[in-house]
């Protein structure tokens, strides 16, 4: 794949380059010395036949921030020592944007998105000379423009008035080292409004993150409205309000498919099902058990363990036919709302204990003859299948490959959540693999338990992962390089017990921006300095990003004293 | 005191009042099951000659949270299990105000707020009957009235359109368990804008909050116009529009005094004091030394002392008599500026080490014959000599009387916060004590490690400190009954290497309610029911405050699912 050549190469040139800060680093990149002035009348000029209008858009949303980042550099003085390159510099006065001919037709940049994650094209090329001539952006899909656009707004700073680029010529050759860099959200333990979420789809757009992992439903509230099953949300959800209407969700899909997001939806089962029994209580087994989980929850608070349910239970009886058969035509008409190629039906946190009380489940299992586990395999089968039949790619977490005996399609897709120390029997089995481990990826970890009437306010999965852990996290580690190639990138993961609009953009911004660059721009090497990055190199960059984002309207949280971000280096230890 | 007979009275009572969600907890109270709607022309009506402005403005205020609130009870439904008892219930036309002949002369809120600790009077009683007859507020103090109207607004909900109080007839007789419950916010390390700090006062006064302890400076930026000092902000602030004016600061004293708040500003001397060498560096030594420490830090980040400087070192070089005379004039004229009778001169964190290698102040010490200690004294009873003319009482962090030998007044306020084991040792000196300890109430203990290059990412403090363990803090363990005469309360801290406006409200909400009820309702007895209250029974008074307060505008974080905050003890391990 050349990725070690490349990485070599970016490494050397971020030696040259200290003050290019891009997010996340391109594959390729070279800077020069001069500074280059945005001219009063820059345009950005698509050259290409019947462009797309969410390329259009995406013209118009780039020339916006160019003009309304108002973002001085991060350093003393906010650019004032630029003052005699600026006034030395030439103007720039476009930017030709032009799909290269490879490409046989001009498909707009959702569709794009929404590929196969196979066969998505991101690579793109981007050149800004420092003698005024035009700049010029290619690629071969209007998906790798959309890239090449956000690289591209990233190069400019303000300083008195003055739109203008500090280190030009650039010249930058990008791709993803990852074709899936992701971010989940649960809006099912609380409830985040649509502008909520285009909010951060925007962010995630900036950083280049190209899938959003909706894990829209969830035992505590069923916030999405499902043709043929509206009774699920109106019984279901925390309020009239707090439900996501079918031209919600379309909003939401066309929204993130312009910004380069495919939008991949989760209706997890046959666990984390208790919603359901709302609306259908014949579906249903330890409705609102009482108490909700069967487990010593003492010893489980201090030591997690995924036997711990939390309230409240329910789960899907999977073994009757007729629970099969709402649950494929839930999935199914679910699967129709949303283009995405990949669907997950969750299969975490599945407790087998639950059954044994269940009078139905065992009639069942003893008038059939089948095991619990084979009747699990034989319910996700049928739903697997019916959304095969329909072309999705069935995403499940890691309990459905490592705890369960459950038949799965090869291309089956592996989310591994418990711990990363899991990715290597994921990869024993030969499943493609994405890395959403709580040990590194988990936003909302640290804060403290929430469960009710516990003096010591523990949480299973402290302490808080901070964004040097996740950026420096090896994606290969104990992986052969056929393992390797199985690995289809990660994601930071938003659960909302403790999170909720009002702490979504400081729990995110700027730590997710951490496994978008490790999945764009390829891994550390564990936080050294091998292939020319590492943390203390990236964080003057993330500091750039996240003020970047904050003038953007973005919430992203102080990394350090701004004492420190207008000084690099200055706060490290070795400063 | 009696605290103890209130104490059991309030455990029985609350036994028997599960619904009543008021925070803090008062120290007595009875309520009803009848319901009281309030009269579409109700008004609160201030009984008495020459009603102070503030109040007049504090009952427009309560006027209006009445009517906008728009809570609705956090019960599924929301309310509509009282739709009965709506029905049937009569109508409050008027909330009486009344200040006992007690008080002599009347006096503004914002007057008795700046009053000294010791003679504050925040006690109130309130009667809310359920027949339709007024509701009745009287207090000695316009203070305790102000607490009063606080109260009250948090009594009633909204159901279809109808603002009505469920648990009618109330009767509370309140006053604090401890006169000094703070919350202290560092405005040194990043910015807040007047507008974030006006809106952290409100959300303050909503759980009685009484003072706001401002670090205002230190070695990072000095964002405060001192007249006379001017150099100081226009050389030290992160940026022209990064200062507090003096007419900022006046807006925000008078903003707090009318809300009940005392704002008590910190000059931090001798040590975080480096930005003053921007305008001054004959005051300062170790100006931007490099490395910032001279201790080992790699062993320190792990096990952190308080010997670890953070970027940037400078220290006023205290043995100089210019620089005692330049630091006694600055204190003076900061002084000036805030009219509460405390007065924070910092003391943390001094590193005698960097004395060593500066040649002016060895040469001051070997012509005077003084040790370093000594100086410092020396230069302590001058600087707080001086405030104390002014009227001042001193306040100091713990350092000041457990590791240096310097001479400071018996009345002298301590504040203990690098582990709330040194309260004892600060008591058995014999003085008074603010609890402020870094192991109960940091606000940003958890969120990793800020300094670069450090691939850990560890915090220094960690873990993140849970509602539920500041909850259970108890503040005179290990101490005498007479040395627990010392305390004078206590509050949480936020400090800014990783805070700003962004993650302000979810960082402090609702978390710094819990010390506000602890300090002012009493010891839980340390997660105990002993007294009535535990994190258990707290936990829907909390859910109920954090939503009215995000309804009033404040960005307070969810504690757990809303499925849970609908369901008080249905998340609880023993549910």
């Amino acid at each position: 794949m050349g990725r070690s050549l490349t990485t070599l190469l970016t490494a050397l040139l971020v030696a040259c380059t200290p003050t290019a800060a891009l997010w996340p680093l391109p594959q390729s990149l070279t800077t020069g010395t001069d500074a280059l002035v945005l001219s009063k009348n820059f345009n950005i000029r698509l050259s290409m036949h019947n462009a797309p209008k969410d390329l259009q858009d995406a013209v118009s949303r780039t020339e916006y921030y160019l003009r309304h980042d108002n973002l001085g550099r991060l350093l003393v003085g906010r650019g004032s020592s630029d003052a005699g390159a600026i006034k030395a510099a030439k103007q720039l006065s476009a930017l030709t944007v032009t799909l290269e001919s490879g490409a046989t037709t001009v498909r707009s940049v959702a569709q794009e998105a929404m590929d196969d994650i196979d066969s998505r094209d991101e690579k793109y090329a981007l050149t800004v000379p420092s003698d005024g001539t035009p700049a010029t952006l290619s690629a071969n899909s209007t998906l790798g423009l959309f890239r090449g656009l956000t690289t591209f707004s990233q190069l400019f700073y303000e300083y008195d008035g003055v739109i203008y680029a500090p280190d030009t010529p650039v010249q930058i050759e990008d791709w993803p080292a990852y074709p899936y860099r992701g971010f989940m959200l649960d809006t099912a333990r609380n409830y985040y409004s649509v502008a909520d979420i285009k909010r951060t789809l925007d962010a995630m757009s900036w950083v280049k993150i190209n899938t959003f992992h909706w894990h829209v439903v969830d035992s505590q509230s069923f916030p999405i409205e499902v043709p043929g099953f509206m009774e699920l949300s109106q019984k279901g959800a925390y309020a009239p309000d707090f439900v996501y209407t079918t031209s919600d969700v379309q909003d939401i899909i066309s929204y993130a498919g312009e910004r380069g997001i495919d939008v991949v939806v989760e209706i997890d089962t046959p666990g984390h099902t208790a919603v359901i029994g709302e609306s259908h209580p014949e579906h249903i087994v330890c409705f609102h058990a009482s108490p909700w989980s069967n487990t010593n929850l003492t010893i489980l608070l201090i030591s997690y363990s995924c036997n711990l349910t939390e309230p409240p239970s329910g789960q899907l009886r999977f073994a009757n036919e007729t629970t099969v058969s709402f649950t494929t035509s839930l999935l199914s008409a679910v699967a129709k709302m949303f283009p995405s190629k990949l669907f997950s039906t969750g299969g975490d946190e599945l407790h087998a204990s639950c059954y044994d009380d269940d009078a139905e489940t065992q009639a069942i299992l003893s008038s059939t003859g089948q095991t619990l586990e084979q009747a699990l395999s034989s319910f996700t089968q049928t739903t697997h299948g019916a959304l095969e039949k329909m072309g999705k790619t069935p995403v499940v977490w890691e309990e459905m490959v490592l705890d369960h005996n459950v038949t799965l399609s090869n291309n089956t897709v592996v989310m591994v959540w418990i711990s990363s120390k899991n990715v290597e029997a994921v990869a024993e089995k030969g499943f493609r693999i994405v890395h959403a481990a709580s040990d590194y990826f988990y936003l909302d970890c640290g804060a403290g338990g929430w469960v009710g009437d516990n003096p010591l306010g523990n949480s299973w999965c402290e302490p808080f992962k901070t964004w040097q852990k996740s950026y420096t996290f090896n994606p290969t580690a104990n992986l052969t390089d056929a393992q390797s190639q199985l690995i289809l990138g990660g994601q930071h993961l938003l659960w909302s017990e403790q999170s909720s609009p009002h702490n979504l953009d400081p729990a995110t911004w700027p730590r997710a921006a951490s496994s978008a660059e490790l999945f764009w721009s390829g891994p550390t090497g564990n936080g050294t300095a091998a292939n020319g990055r590492s943390v203390d190199t990236a964080l003057p960059r993330l500091h750039d990003i996240a003020f970047r984002m904050t003038n953007r309207g973005i919430a992203a949280i102080a990394l350090q004293p701004m004492w420190c971000a207008l000084r690099p280096g200055a706060c490290d230890l070795t400063a």
